[in-house]
């Protein structure tokens, strides 16, 4: 009998596994996005020994990159890639989506961006009706240090909830690995407007990047209990 | 016979004093621009004994600030400020304003956007019909260090023509104080829709912020060759 962590480590094995086998073949430019899921992508793609060109989203990426013998590159050497493979907090049935909550949001979306196409693989848990009903800690937004109180100010005017994302093995809040702070804004689900809301925030002078990726994604698997995956 | 570069100065000395004796008084919270023409505010506030908690937008304006014995603040201990006065590199007629030929355009418009009110002040040859008509070198664009191929790329699709802004006395580019590279897009002009401009910017993900400042300012002080100074 599975724990519910280990079902959860299934389902997201199982996403990412099925999206490397739907999407990736020899000779791709491949954005490698970050988080728990993602792991799953770089193991399937060294257990099958395909010669793609990998991008990554962060720190974290990068070494699992390094780690599994993948090629490495960046932007400034390929600016456009083919497909990226990224994992997500949540996906409503629109394909708006929450990202970030491992604080890699901006990179993340500079490398969609750059892709013809995004992929999503998750688990189970971030298949919702609407932002918020499981993600309970709200839209991470990356913002410059110096800003961090009056973007803060502002939100609040926009009946958002927002809290400075503090760090846990060193003093203070956390720092991005673009070297800024994450806000996350939480808020009464249902959100009205999302990509109203997502230029709303990023208009805020301080808010580099967040975690709302609105018509981006095109697919998405979600994995699921019993190790089969649902895909939208 | 004063020359050209001293009737410059004379012009900026004249919006400096001006527009502190317009609008500064004891007891306000004010935001100091960056900029060859905001050392003259610093002086007049200085010259008048004005008590006033100064806000600055750069490591430039930190040191007028401290230099000149005023009380410093920051966003985090002062986050609504009474005014902001700050420089431009060119001003139209609908108020649309280029700032960040110095580098500083992030944490200009967030402290500007923090205060009540903008006064712009600039010399003669700031004041224009159409944006670019005297300034060439474009619009500044903050991006973060991994994004600027990708994000140029985006601004040639938008008939913009980048250039990644170069140091001097570094080999590189330049480095903003918040770490991050500016592309200077230039453009014919006159530009359309300069608002809805703004915000395609600063949608590509990658760009932390752009030197247009759009219904920002509500004042502008332009100083004049013979020392006198025209507003609107």
């Amino acid at each position: 009998m599975s724990n519910e962590k280990e079902l959860l480590e299934s389902s997201k094995k199982a996403a990412g596994y099925k999206a490397v086998d739907d999407y990736l073949s020899d000779g791709l430019r491949v954005g490698i996005g970050s988080g728990s899921t993602i792991k799953y992508v770089v193991d399937r793609i060294k257990e099958k020994g395909l010669n793609v060109v990998c991008v990554p989203t962060s720190f974290q990426s990068t070494q699992l990159i390094v780690d599994a013998g993948l090629t490495l590159s960046d932007l400034s050497r390929t600016p456009s890639l083919d497909i990226t493979i990224d994992g997500a907090d949540e996906v409503d049935p629109d394909f708006n989506i929450i990202k970030g909550g491992g604080g890699c949001q901006l990179q993340e979306k500079v490398v969609a961006y750059a892709s013809k196409q995004l992929v999503i693989v998750a688990d189970y848990t971030k298949d919702v009706k609407h932002l918020g009903e499981n993600w309970k800690k709200g839209i991470p937004i990356e913002v410059i240090p110096m800003a961090y109180v009056p973007v803060m100010k502002k939100l609040e005017s926009m009946s958002l909830t927002p809290v400075l994302r503090m760090a846990v093995n060193k003093a203070g809040p956390v720092v991005s690995d673009n070297g800024n702070f994450i806000i996350d804004a939480k808020f009464q689900p249902p959100l009205s407007n999302i990509p109203q809301l997502a230029i709303d925030i990023k208009m805020i002078p301080g808010v580099v990047e967040t975690g709302l990726f609105i018509n981006m994604a095109k697919k998405v698997y979600f994995g699921q209990k019993d190790g089969s995956t649902t895909s939208r």
